[in-house]
C-alpha cells in the first residue's frame, strides 16, 4: 500500500475524538436517551445491568445518531443533492428524518417484501422509497440507478466513518452519565463493560472506541443464526454471512470493512445466542422495564442471561439498540 | 343523619389536603414516573398529551400509591396483624408489596382462573393468595373468612379514604411538574384537564380532588362494555354494573360509595369508548412512546381519539395507569 492509500484508509476509520466530535455535532437534534435498571433483570443476570434507552431516541432506533452525524458532516454543495441508502430496517427511516430536519431529500432503496411498517416510517419522514428485488446486487444496482440518476450522497448504514463515530455516541452518554432514570434504583458503582448488539457493526464498532478510550471491557452479542461476526473476529478476517437466519431482523447483515478494523482491536469477545434467548430476554425486557424493544434490541441481555455476566464484571451497560417490533408480526393486539 | 354519622361519612371522604398529606407520606417508597410526550399522538388527538407513565411505577400500576398510603396509614398496633384485601389485579400486588416493605403480612383472596401472571405477582412480593370462585359472594366470604382466623385491616381496592387519597398523588404530580422527561418534546403551556380510567373509582377520585383544587377540568373515561360510571353520574346515583365485557380488565368493577361522592361533584364527564378504540389507542401507545400499557392504561387515550378533545383544552394530562399487559393473552412472542 503506498503512503497516501494507507493515509486514506486510517482516515476511513474514526477513533474515539470523531465520536466526541459527533456528540457535539449532532446534540442539538439527538434525544438524550435514558438508563434504566430493573431489579428482577439483576436478579437473574447476576449483576446490575444499566439499559441505555435507544428504543426511545428519534425514529426508534440508535440509527438516528449515524445518520445525524452523516447528514451534519455534509457541507452544503455536498449536501444539496440530497442522501440516499439501501436498508430494509432502521437506518432508512433514520436517514430520512436526519435529511428531513437538513431540508434535503433522502431516497432508500428497499426489499419488495420489506415489512409495511419500516416503508411507512421512510415516507412518515418524507423520504421516497425505491422498491428492489430482495438481493444484495438488486440492491447496490438500485442504489447505482439512483444516484446516477439525480446524484445524491450515498449514506452506508454501517460501514461510513461519521456513521460509526454517530453511533459511538449512545454508549458515550452511558459511560459519562450511568445514572438510572429518576423512577429506577441506582447504580452500586460504575459500568465495568459494555454489551452491545452486532449486525454490520456500526453500532458495536462506535461502542468499542468509547469503551476501549474509557478503559472499560466491550463484548458484541449476536444471534447464532447470523454468527459471522464471532466466527470473523475468531479467523481474523471477515467471514461474510450466508443464509442468516433470526428474529432480530437487524443483525442479518455481515461486517463492515471499517466496523471489523475497529473490532478485531477492541473488543474482548462476540457471544452468540439462541432464538429461545432473543424472546425470553425480549419478553423480561418488556414485562419489567416496560418497554418496546426490538429482538435485536434484546441480544445483548440474551448473552448474559445465557452466558452469564463476564468474571469480575458487577455492573454491565447495555445499549438497547432499538423498538421498532412489527406488532403486526405478533398477531397483535388481539381481543 | 346524626351529627356523629355525619361527621364519620365526612371523614370516610378525602379531601385535597389528603392527597397532599399522602404525598408527603408515600415519597419515600414510590417512583417519580416520568410524563411522556409524542408529537405523532398529538397529531392524532388534536392537542398537545402529557403522558403520567404510572405503567412504570412499581408493580406496574398506580396502585401501589393508594396501597402505600393505606399501609404507612396504619398505627403499629394497626399495622401488626397484617392487611388482606380481595384483588383480580393491580391492586393485590401493590397491597403486597407495600406491606412487605412495612415487613407485615398481606392475603390477597383471588377468584379461581385469575390470570397467572397476577398471581405471580403477588407471591413474588411475599403475599399469600388464597382462591375462592369467582363470585362477589364468594369473594367477600373468603376475605371474611381469612379476617376471621388471622385478623388484618382490609384494605378495599378503591372504596377506601387513604386508597383514593394515595391514588390522587399521581394526578398532583403531574399538574405541579407537566414537564416531559428530558427526551421527550416539551408542552407549549400548563395542562387544562385530565382524562383518567374509571373502574372503582380510585384514580378517578383521586384525580378529581387535585383537578378541581388546581383549577383544571376533570374527566373519566371508561368502556362502553363497563359503563356504570357513565351511568351513575346521569342518573345521580350508583349504578351498578351488570355483566361488564370488556379487554379493559382493570375497569370491571362498580363504583364505590366514597368515590362516587368526590366524583359526583367534581368530574365534568365521563366519556365511554369502544373495544377496537381502546386496543388501537393501546397499540399506539406500544407503538409511538415504545411503553407497554395494559389495556386500561389506553382509554383515556381512546376517549380523545374517539370524541375528540374537549372544546378550549389545548393540552391535556393523560394519566396512563398501568403497563402490566399479559403478554400470554396476545400470544407473545412468536417466532
Amino acid at each position: 500500500m503506498t503512503e497516501g492509500a494507507a493515509r486514506e484508509a486510517a482516515r476511513g476509520v474514526p477513533a474515539f475524538a470523531d465520536v466526541e466530535a459527533a456528540a457535539r455535532r449532532i446534540a442539538p437534534q439527538v434525544r438524550r436517551t435514558p438508563v434504566v435498571t430493573s431489579p428482577d433483570i439483576d436478579r437473574e443476570v447476576g449483576a446490575e445491568v444499566a439499559f441505555k434507552c435507544e428504543n426511545l431516541q428519534r425514529a426508534g432506533a440508535f440509527k438516528f445518531r449515524g445518520a445525524s452525524n452523516a447528514v451534519l458532516s455534509l457541507s452544503d454543495p455536498e449536501a444539496a443533492g440530497g442522501v440516499c441508502t439501501h436498508s430494509s430496517g432502521n437506518h432508512g427511516a433514520a436517514l430520512a428524518l436526519a435529511a428531513r430536519l437538513r431540508s434535503i431529500p433522502a431516497t432508500v432503496v428497499m426489499p419488495a417484501g420489506a415489512p409495511r411498517v419500516k416503508r411507512r416510517a421512510v415516507e412518515s419522514f418524507g423520504g421516497e422509497v425505491v422498491e428492489c428485488e430482495p438481493t444484495l446486487a438488486a440492491r447496490e444496482a438500485a442504489l447505482r440507478t439512483v444516484v446516477g440518476r439525480r446524484g445524491g450522497r450515498v449514506v452506508h448504514p454501517y460501514d461510513d466513518f461519521h456513521v460509526i463515530a454517530g453511533q459511538g455516541t449512545a454508549a458515550l452518554e452511558l459511560l459519562d452519565d450511568p445514572r438510572p432514570a429518576p423512577w429506577c434504583e441506582p447504580l452500586a458503582g460504575p459500568v465495568d463493560a459494555l454489551f452491545v448488539p452486532v449486525g454490520g457493526g456500526g453500532l458495536l464498532g462506535g461502542s468499542a472506541l468509547v469503551g476501549a478510550h474509557r478503559g472499560r471491557r466491550v463484548f458484541g452479542a449476536e444471534p447464532a443464526g447470523a454468527d459471522d461476526a464471532m466466527r470473523s473476529l475468531r479467523a481474523g478476517r471477515i467471514i461474510p454471512v450466508e443464509a442468516p437466519d433470526t428474529v432480530a431482523d437487524g443483525l442479518l447483515t455481515s461486517l463492515g470493512e471499517r466496523n471489523f478494523a475497529i473490532i478485531r482491536r477492541k473488543v474482548e469477545d462476540i457471544l452468540t445466542v439462541s432464538e429461545d434467548s432473543i424472546l425470553a430476554a425480549m419478553r423480561l425486557l418488556w414485562e419489567r422495564t416496560k418497554l418496546v424493544v426490538e429482538p435485536s434490541g434484546a441480544v445483548p441481555l440474551a448473552a448474559l442471561l445465557e452466558h452469564g455476566p463476564p468474571p469480575g464484571c458487577a455492573r454491565i451497560g447495555v445499549v438497547v439498540s432499538g423498538g421498532n417490533f412489527d406488532l403486526d408480526a405478533a398477531r397483535f393486539p388481539v381481543a
